[in-house]
């Protein structure tokens, strides 16, 4: 926290600094940048513009803003509390900016962190990062990588507003022979202490007609490839009621697919905020604390047992740990042998957590 | 609970019923066996009996009286609080019997848990279980095999009563030829949550103790072998202050290695219990009650992320999930870039863990 508001602080003086003086066009543009940002972008402002019609450029600038708009609703939900901003270096290349709210009145724990990261890969970590696993070839066997993204978990504190989760990113390798492989992947989806069909409706609606702005075949696809991949093998259960979920995307062209991930990108406050709105004064009972706690001690088990980014960025030299843990939640529980009765409203969201329900058709 | 209690109070009905029957001088053995064990063995009293000679048997037994030794002691300290007796079976060959103290006075979450469990494993899984990866020629691609053993976690509520966690366990696997493959492995190991060096040191000079008496090379071997594995990566931290671990062990004789393993199952109770009684009743902070939660946490990240044990079982179909996860604690917290102040109290138990001591010589 002190740290991070030290460097904000430093850098909105140097900002209020560079307002004073004379300013062309394109500072102004800057200046409009800055101030829907929560920090200085890893790459430097100045560099963005001299790349701006570089892909990996405009999506830098997609998930900073991306950053700063969810940051900037959710602090708006919990007046009393703040983010605390972190930037962190990278030693072999890059850094990242973690927004963190902790112990608010209406959020137990809010991370949203960005990360740009690049380098040299082995070809066995290039492979790993690739889910489907193409081959790659490298030049004395080391690929250039760029890679970055926006990702965040939400965990508010009533039992009645859901957790929520987004990941949106984009990553390039370099070829011996100079041919650039780039991929994009991402998803945003719900995890509910309790269900509340309205909810589930609206949040599933508000990513389906983000991605059906694109294709109408993607919403299907990736809502059922989200409902797979969170799933809790050992417990046959989901860890939520899903959204979306996509990896490995390259095609139809890169343009169309930047375009598809802008929209998810800006689905994540509608889809979410109004739900945080509709539920954040909702009374509760101790026993629904209680039956939270337990649901977050199973997010716990997903994210350390299947995850496969927490896995990938455990398992990597260099990685910034606590960015990476930031998704889980700042409390969590687990009891021996414990089973809800039959026909309660815990039992209800276990029978959608192990037969997922198409929300939306 | 209602489920175990149920099986236990039927099962001590066909007890006293048996009592009341004439015995000859076996059934009297018996009777004293039972009245030391949570519940009837998996192999039944009579099975074992029988082939009373065999190491499995022996094995089973103490196990049994391993498990019945430790929840005596435990519930000694908690008298509020009693143990719930599960036994359940694998649809696959064998079962096991969890007792678990929860939300008693003096522990937080207790579990005592003892399994036994045969049948047929294919080439792949001998491996895995077998950590140093000997081969092993199958028939018909499949290998009959039989795995038991003890394994307890034991957490205390207040934060100056340490976590405990042993394990004690053997495997048999039959090759081609007939011939049987076999070894032990276990440990016991300690997890404070502030420092205690009289502690630490009783801890570890009982461990000594009974593996001296088999071999002097034992103790360090096997204190070294703890602090390695249970190192979280990701933290540079081990999980506690060590004891002993030893896996895949096979020489120098089956019958030395099980009465090593014995003097080991004896020596839980006296290397853990003087500590919970000498702090049960110290008080304590709010604060440090906060850093206990989030050792706690770290505990779940060694347990989720690292334990062999854990991920072989999770992995493994028809496995008991809920005797599994019995290692995690009640409740667990994680703070973003938690880091407690320069010469705390805090901060002396992680730099023990960062580099670990050597407790006695």
């Amino acid at each position: 926290g002190a740290l991070g508001g030290l460097g904000l602080g430093l850098w909105r003086r140097q900002q209020a600094a560079m307002a004073a003086s004379e300013k062309d066009e394109d500072e102004e543009e800057e200046e409009k940048l800055r101030q829907r940002f929560m920090a200085a972008p890893v790459s430097g402002l100045r560099e963005l513009r001299r790349r701006r019609r570089e892909l990996r450029s405009r999506m830098e600038l997609l998930i900073m803003e991306t950053q700063g708009e969810v940051c900037r609703a959710l602090a708006a939900l919990d007046p009393g509390a703040s983010f605390a901003v972190d930037t962190w270096e990278r030693k072999e290349g890059g850094g990242g900016i973690s927004c963190v709210l902790q112990d608010g009145e209406v959020f137990e724990k809010a991370g949203v962190n960005v990360s740009v990261v690049f380098g040299l890969l082995s070809e066995e970590a290039a492979r790993q990062m690739r889910s489907r696993g193409k081959s790659l070839k490298a030049k004395d066997g080391k690929l250039p990588f760029c890679a970055m993204g926006v990702s965040s978990v939400i965990h508010p504190k009533n039992p009645h507003v859901p957790t929520m989760h987004f990941n949106y990113r984009y990553f390039e390798i370099e070829e011996a022979d100079g041919t650039k492989q780039w991929w994009f992947g991402g998803g945003t989806d719900l995890t509910p202490t309790y269900l509340n069909e309205e909810d589930a409706v609206h949040f599933h609606k508000t990513l389906k007609e983000a991605c059906d702005k694109h294709d109408l075949k993607l919403y299907p696809k990736y809502k059922k490839w989200c409902d797979d991949y969170f799933y809790i093998k050992h417990r046959g259960e989901r860890r939520g009621i899903g959204g979306i979920f996509f990896d490995d995307v390259d095609s139809p062209s890169k343009e169309e697919v930047f375009q598809f991930v802008k929209s998810c990108a800006k689905a994540v406050v509608p889809c979410y905020i109004p739900i945080v709105k509709r539920h954040c004064h909702d009374s509760f009972t101790p026993e629904e604390k209680l039956w939270q706690q337990l649901r977050r001690g199973r997010y716990v088990e997903f994210n350390l047992v299947y995850d496969r980014g927490t896995k990938f960025g455990l398992l990597t030299p260099g990685s910034r740990i606590e960015s990476i843990l930031m998704s889980l939640p700042l409390t969590a529980r687990w009891e021996y042998m414990h089973s809800p009765p039959e026909s309660s409203k815990e039992a209800e969201i276990l029978e959608v957590l192990r037969n997922p329900k198409d929300w939306v058709h």
